[in-house]
């Protein structure tokens, strides 16, 4: 067999389709987020990123910065070593429990990203406990489905958000056998949030444990940053809670936090967990200021708000149809995989304002949009410049505007 | 069910069979590896490290941290998103332009962790190669075990670094079937090589793609770093080379280089790859200074071989057995669980040497072992120290020497 035949047939398909990724080489520059340099062939331009998961800016926050240089100068670049072999710093340890902290759980653990969090827990688990039932939302991210899918375990997928459908399909399975919930509470595409007490209600009745991913909520729901099931009290009803250090916490890494025995089992069986060199020293301590940081703070996360309600209203105002949802991420809809590409394209090119467009299979076909997350670095000229050029490539490519009053 | 239970009776399990790991807590200090300071219940107490992966010292090598601390200021903490959106910083860029030229290769393809790139990769070539038979190395790394499960490709394991049995076991399989051979360079546990023109040569035979993990040779072997493939001119022969930034190179991050197209391919289509935030530009830019460093520089390698060759040399003196290999890792033979925890605690306790326990399920029963990996930043005192404490607890477990004359 040709090889590398086989592969480049397979990218001139993903091409004509219109699915093939390009990647925009940016540099975001410390102190001025959200300006960044984007490198392409001619060389260098400005541009203003409206697309980050470094929801907060924290990235660029000096209480990070300083930790990781502290760290860096302290402790050096690499961990050198997995957990178990030389590569437990300190700084894994003193993270693990601010994290524990957050969520008021016995214990947390440390995974290279939020990735490796979901993939190897809910693999371990799902696989590890004998007869295992995964009950999984059918709007889960690819992380959590490769994970029950590697544990091989029996699965069941709910309709979204839906705790009725839950209710129903635990009902016809067996009632002594182990079964595992595993759910978001903010979805990155739509920006919807689970009705994370109904479906702990239903997961109780049935005896089953809760998995909630909360990368998209720890941080920035919450008084302090512990994430949707913060805010809404429900801390003590999740068996296991996992979030990012990468987006609101501006850095790198995963966790899980739950029972002191759980963390241990995960610890003690996950393939991805053990054998892998641990975050670097510095990527641990940077995370730890930023968790800190946010758990008094609440600065970053009411100009978020605010942004995020601005940029609603303005885009209301000129009738561009945003998906309406009750969290910080703003889907602007296009409906459409050329335009959308063609109007990112567009808004990179003549205005510096820089959006990825986010297309099928992401997304489903016929929702395409443009994902805005406004972040309390941009500013109000930020924030004028971006709704001025949406609304003339609104206009250029006659897309249908939407005047309901809310 | 009552999941906690279940929790802890497993790992009660694990304590009764004696695997059950606790992790040190050290805290390595810059400028004076590979001496750590160990925090514990009693305080924190001085060690010297024998244990770590940073072979080479690298991450304390200004050259690194100069380049982190710099990267740190310019583009801050976080990528801020995965590589499609709005992650892709340019030092993922030169990244992947130093690690394809060290293997001279069209491409190279950043990952968050070895493990990662060993998985995602093996996972997405045997997986979306139409009906792609593995062909696996009984001693390849977990990563790599769980990448081919993942895939659920038909899998045949042949005999460790046995180019005759894969050459039977391939000759049994279907002519036309598309074929992966996946194996290592240096296997980390014994520290034996592979004999990689022997199986490149069978493979070609039957028209199979190569795999190479040369994750404990980048860095270590060949004029520039570019592993056991470099020093014996056969990285043209490897259609994937898979290497880590988080050993020899000091920080952290996996890779894999290869044809264009390959790399493309994986990049379109690996979940692990697409759904995943970005590594740090502060950690590309460190594994950057480094490859480009270890190109040149001999001096850390040659004084790592000189350090190597020294410990084996006193350890043959007084008689204590090591498992011999052509590499840098020296493994001393304890044979028994129980015993070598005990001498790995003592050595911490008494003397602040730290090599830690390979016990079952890592190495086969009967076979337990301290992996001792010396390094260009360990002094003639410190080995000193390191054999003078072996010979003492060796007398002191009365365990057997061996006093073959090379």
């Amino acid at each position: 067999m040709d090889f590398d035949a086989f592969f480049q047939d397979s990218l001139a398909r993903l091409k004509s389709e219109g699915n093939y990724r390009v990647f925009a080489d940016i540099e975001r520059r410390k102190g001025a987020f959200p300006c960044a340099t984007r490198h392409h062939e001619d060389g260098e331009s400005e541009v203003t990123v409206w697309c980050s998961n470094d929801y907060l800016g924290m990235g660029q926050h000096p209480v990070v910065l300083e930790a990781m240089h502290e760290a860096l100068e302290r402790c050096g670049a690499g961990a050198g070593g997995t957990r178990n072999i030389s590569g437990t710093n300190h700084y894994h340890v003193l993270l693990e429990r601010e994290l524990a902290d957050l969520h008021g759980k016995e214990a947390a653990l440390l995974f290279t990203s939020g990735y490796v969090s979901n993939w190897a827990t809910l693999g371990t688990l799902a696989s590890r406990i004998p007869g295992c039932i995964v009950l999984s939302d059918a709007l889960n991210h690819a992380s959590m489905i490769e994970g029950i899918r590697h544990s091989r375990a029996q699965k069941h997928v709910f309709a979204h958000n839906d705790p009725a459908d839950l209710d129903r399909r635990l009902s016809q399975l067996d009632p002594d056998a182990p079964k595992l919930v595993a759910f978001e509470s903010v979805y990155s595409m739509d920006g919807d949030i689970a009705p994370i007490a109904e479906i702990c209600d239903v997961a109780e009745r049935h005896g089953a444990m809760t998995y909630l991913d909360e990368v998209h909520g720890v941080g920035l729901y919450g008084p302090r940053g512990g994430g949707i099931a913060e805010r809404e009290g429900l801390m003590d009803r999740i068996t296991v809670i996992e979030g990012t250090l990468g987006k609101a916490y501006g850095v790198m890494g995963g966790y899980i936090a739950g029972s002191a025995a759980m963390c241990d089992f995960v610890r003690s069986f996950s393939s991805g967990f053990i054998f892998t060199t641990a975050l670097p020293p510095a990527v641990a301590a940077g995370a730890c200021a930023a968790v800190r940081y946010l758990k008094t703070s609440q600065m970053e996360r009411e100009r978020q708000r605010r942004n995020v309600r601005l940029v609603r209203a303005r885009l209301a105002g000129i009738g561009i149809p945003t998906l309406d949802n009750p969290s910080h991420i703003v889907p602007v809809m296009v409906g459409d995989p050329v335009k959308c590409k063609r109007i990112s394209d567009w808004l990179m090119a003549t205005h510096g304002i820089y959006v990825q467009p986010i297309n099928y299979p992401t997304v489903p076909k016929g929702t395409e949009r443009l994902r805005i997350t406004p972040s309390p670095v941009h500013s109000d000229g930020d924030i004028d410049r971006l709704i001025a050029a949406l609304s003339e490539i609104w206009s250029e490519c006659a897309l249908h505007r939407n005047y309901n009053v809310a």
